[in-house]
């Protein structure tokens, strides 16, 4: 099933009957909040972990409709551990953050003897709808990898791919991403692009077709390339653009999102299952959005 | 007089007696597309260098209009050097790029003896209108300078100053963007950021406010900046955006232009003459809004 663009993704997560969210550390107003519109919407089922007498205070006070089960976890690392067992014994699908450290949760995700490791890195992709909403285009590492070296932009890379997988797009076209588009090694991403390329040509990241480098504007449109004289299969039709490193994704993806007016999805890839982790300053859209995306991916 | 966005920009480009902009190299049917078009607006006047049977060929053939004086000069090297000449004469108020190499073109600009040299270097600026189309953004280097050290941008910086303080903007307030709002060594543009704030607190850098490391939405937003609680003056208000280097200004600005949909004006400046230098894949009303800019920016 390709998934083409968000409205479409929100039907999926509606008619899925997956199994529930463990929300850890989910005693915050915001978070219920959250969580209570999901319900709501039908998007997903959840289970809260958390102070339990200040989640059934919150709830009272503001009126939320929650059905959700209430497990006290008061402490936020056993919180986190928790909801990793639960995922790993099958009595719940994914986890979301709650409020609590990014470093406690991420620890928890990552334990090689309990967690979720796969041994590739944890990263981040925000996802935004095509020009014309008919298909999906993930940004990728807008959030998480500060300064990947060229194996790790292959994991991440290889952590896009799996996502685009998941969503139907069943050999994804990347761009990697520079300021220009020829190798230059005084610009090392264009370096680290071209070498993408030939890995994936030669089998060494798998289910992709990767070119690089591009600039944005020649990964993005099919009529910047053409003016450029670039031939490339990527050029204009990318279903993946693989940042240079943090600094351009998060920059790129908060011009997209603040400037451009588009929602993103954002979605953290690379453990055994795709885990919902929103930024406070996400919208309550965007939130539930990426809470539709994880049930939608989860078995 | 504060230029507020960009019709009230053509408005006063059309109002403006400046001097012409001699367009280097116009022999070319694109070139003289643009100078008919914005000779037919009244944006500027013009005197042509290049090959001049070739642009008569190209103005018969196309039906331009265009009435600007035709210099037979079809090397490049030379159309550049002579049009460098004409604006250190006075008999030009600057130049623009036609169809010849960049570095040609800089190359007579920045001459030592005869050039436009001031001593710094030749930055790129990207000026977009404001959310409410009241005031205008500048982002800088989205172009030109590849991998600035401290010193590169605090250039970069006074360049965009300089530009803003032509545009009525007295004292701008300028973010230096990272990726997130707090000093951290392993992300050294956070300390480039933070520098170039306290050099500006320290007066080293002039008529400007500066605050950094800020993210984009930091600066871009005042409610993004509320909800991460950063007390700045320039968080949400930010006149001119700092970028890191030119991958993330590349990126940006294409990501603002190509999924964002809005207009960009490219300047270059750091000459004595800020000069009209555009991408080929810049669209035409942007290439005329850089001719108004110029226009109404020398004497």
């Amino acid at each position: 099933m390709l998934v083409k663009n968000f409205d479409h993704l929100w039907e999926l997560a509606k008619e899925k009957q997956g199994k529930r969210i463990a929300v850890v550390s989910a005693d915050d107003v915001e978070i219920l909040h959250i969580i209570d519109m999901a319900e709501a919407e039908g998007l997903a089922e959840f289970v809260l972990l958390g102070d339990a007498d200040t989640m059934r205070e919150i709830i009272a006070k503001e009126g939320f409709k929650i059905k959700a089960e209430l497990l006290h976890q008061p402490d936020h690392a056993q919180a986190a551990q928790k909801a990793v067992e639960m995922v790993v014994g099958g009595e719940a699908g994914t986890l979301m953050k709650g409020m609590l450290h990014s470093s406690t949760f991420l620890k928890a995700i990552l334990n090689k003897e309990k967690g979720l490791n796969t041994g590739r890195h944890i990263t981040q992709v925000s996802l935004m709808e095509k020009e014309d909403a008919d298909g999906l285009m993930l940004l990728t590492d807008c959030a998480i990898s500060v300064a990947p070296d060229l194996m790790g932009k292959k994991e991440i890379l290889e952590n896009a791919v799996d996502l685009a997988r998941g969503l139907g797009y069943e050999k994804p076209k990347a761009a990697a991403l520079a300021s220009v588009e020829v190798v230059n090694p005084a610009m090392p991403e264009t370096v680290d692009a071209a070498l993408l390329t030939m890995m994936a040509n030669r089998g060494q990241i798998k289910n992709c077709i990767v070119d690089g480098p591009l600039a944005f504007d020649n990964a993005y449109s099919a009529e910047a390339a053409r003016i450029k004289g670039i031939d490339s299969p990527v050029a204009g039709n990318a279903d993946i653009l693989l940042m240079p490193n943090l600094t351009v994704g998060n920059a790129v993806s908060k011009a997209i999102s603040y400037v451009g007016k588009k929602n993103l999805i954002a979605a953290t890839v690379g453990a055994r299952v795709p885990v919902v982790f929103n930024s406070r300053t996400e919208t309550d859209k965007g939130k539930l959005y990426s809470i539709a995306l994880a049930n939608y991916l989860v078995d």
